[in-house]
């Protein structure tokens, strides 16, 4: 059995192998920002990333670390978010036959996007029995296989190929901070850091919402989201057995923070970069602005997770 | 007398005299828009820009031209758009005071963004004759510099210098497409296209509902808008002696598009770039994709002219 924590040597394999299927994003700033924040921040823009989010590189890695067997039986998933994306078009790009369950109350609009990237769409009930129960069908029926969307070593190693990149362009960050939803982009990024770094800390920015991550931190073990209460859709679900041992052995902190200031933050990202992000993606930098005494004049990376949003439904 | 249409040497002045004083702003690709236009378009994002668009180059040009002693009286304008903003920033980066006529019922948001760039609002009625007496007084009592927004040689010039940075980045455009309002930003893109390309075009963009360029390119003498309507704000504006006979002798043709066009144009642009931008920048994309016949297999680039909007009052 492999070891829980991948091995530096493991990593920087991921990073040569999924380089050719990703975008290297750009690393944004923002003088006003720096200002109102006392730091400096450097915006790793996931938001550009192919299909709009980062996590287009854990599902290549993934992909790619399939037998050809595997790959000719295809690969299955459960999302209605942007992993459902994601693995449809690495699937696409690689020749490969992806299936997407997903809920049969999703929008419309998501199930346009799974379809135009070439995924095949299961419909199944919205409970988590149902979607898993739908998976395990197609995994049975097609012999393809399964890939989760953020409790999965190789989508786990393929996030963090985007703290790999920012920390090649400044290798002098003091931290950097992303979001915590299922735990596969700040576990990857955790060890991107580790091994990349020698100072440079992780954090993790959540919302009060869905803060399973703070909690789980504190007591240890795996926490579950009771009552869900966030704007940042992207980051409603539960860390898993993979990433946890991750995040536990290499972040730093999980700050928490309040739904009015992933929206503050949010608007500041739009209003003065210029850029469209998720929600999701503004959680990281409202933590600087909750924490500033703690961040004051340090170097710090931002991952922006995405830019997938529905502009007839914003926040303000 | 100066002759009308600058010189290409008092051009490559401008393009050197500017650049220190603002971002050589990226341009962008899409793979979604130059599959459906079927062209080759190469975004230049002055959304980027400081202040957020085109404008803080003419404003940094028109004030830089200025003799000490007028630098010393300070600069005057009338708007409540982007070159209020820009004659602000510009004027606190250069040292000189820059006064402000407002409309008294400009939005609060605006107002705020002049003062925060260090402008001195004076506020008016909201006809223009009320405008220009307002400034005019300050001219008068204050010695200050009018500088008009786009019907301004320095202006013009000044805003060419982005059209200059694309085609230095890539010589082979076939066209350069920009939107037209007040004239500034197309006339000084023409030049530029003019002086530094044996091939590329310059057209315009231009909303049915405010089509003042259009009726003049025709007509041959500067035509006023009747009935002005249309959501591209930055477009509701006149065409200016200074820049006319520039437009005249440099631009192939200006497209007209309606209003739908520019909303579709605008969500592309947000939601497949996940760059923010005004309705007017929108408005040469949409002029692409409406004579997709005229543009096919072609390389274009399109000047997206700026990124402040107010996010709370959005057109979809």
């Amino acid at each position: 059995m492999k070891d829980p924590i991948p091995s530096k040597e493991e990593f920087m394999q991921v990073c040569d192998r999924v380089k050719p299927y990703v975008h290297k994003t750009p690393v944004l700033t923002s003088s006003f920002l720096n200002e109102i924040s006392g730091a400096s921040l450097f915006f790793k823009c996931e938001n550009f990333q192919k299909m709009g989010a980062f996590k287009m590189r854990g599902a290549i890695n993934a992909i790619l670390q399939l037998s050809d067997e595997q790959k000719k039986a295809g690969v299955v998933t459960h999302s209605s978010g942007n992993f459902a994306q994601a693995l449809s078009l690495a699937a696409q790009n690689l020749g490969v036959k992806a299936y997407i369950v997903m809920p049969e109350n999703a929008p419309n609009v998501k199930k346009e996007a799974v379809s135009s990237y070439g995924g095949s769409i299961t419909e199944s009930k919205s409970t988590l029995e149902a979607r898993e129960n739908a998976a395990n069908n197609i995994v049975l029926e097609k012999g393809a296989t399964f890939i989760h969307p953020s409790n999965n070593r190789e989508v786990i190693l393929g996030q963090g190929t985007a703290a790999a990149e920012l920390l090649n362009n400044f290798p002098n960050l003091d931290y950097i901070i992303s979001p915590v939803g299922g735990g596969g982009l700040i576990a990857g990024t955790a060890l991107a850091a580790h091994y990349l770094s020698k100072k440079c800390k992780v954090l993790g920015g959540e919302p009060f919402g869905a803060d399973d991550a703070f909690r789980s931190f504190q007591s240890g073990k795996i926490e579950e989201n009771i009552e869900i209460n966030t704007v940042a859709d992207g980051l409603r679900t539960q860390l898993g057995d993979q990433n946890f041992p991750i995040i536990k052995k290499y972040v730093s902190e999980i700050i928490r923070v309040e739904e009015e200031e992933i929206i503050t933050a949010l608007r500041y990202i739009w209003e003065r970069m210029k850029i469209v992000v998720e929600p999701s993606s503004a959680v990281a930098l409202a933590s600087v602005l909750r924490k500033k005494e703690k961040f004051r004049n340090k170097k710090i990376g931002i991952i922006l997770s995405g830019g997938n949003v529905d502009l007839s439904n914003l926040p303000f």
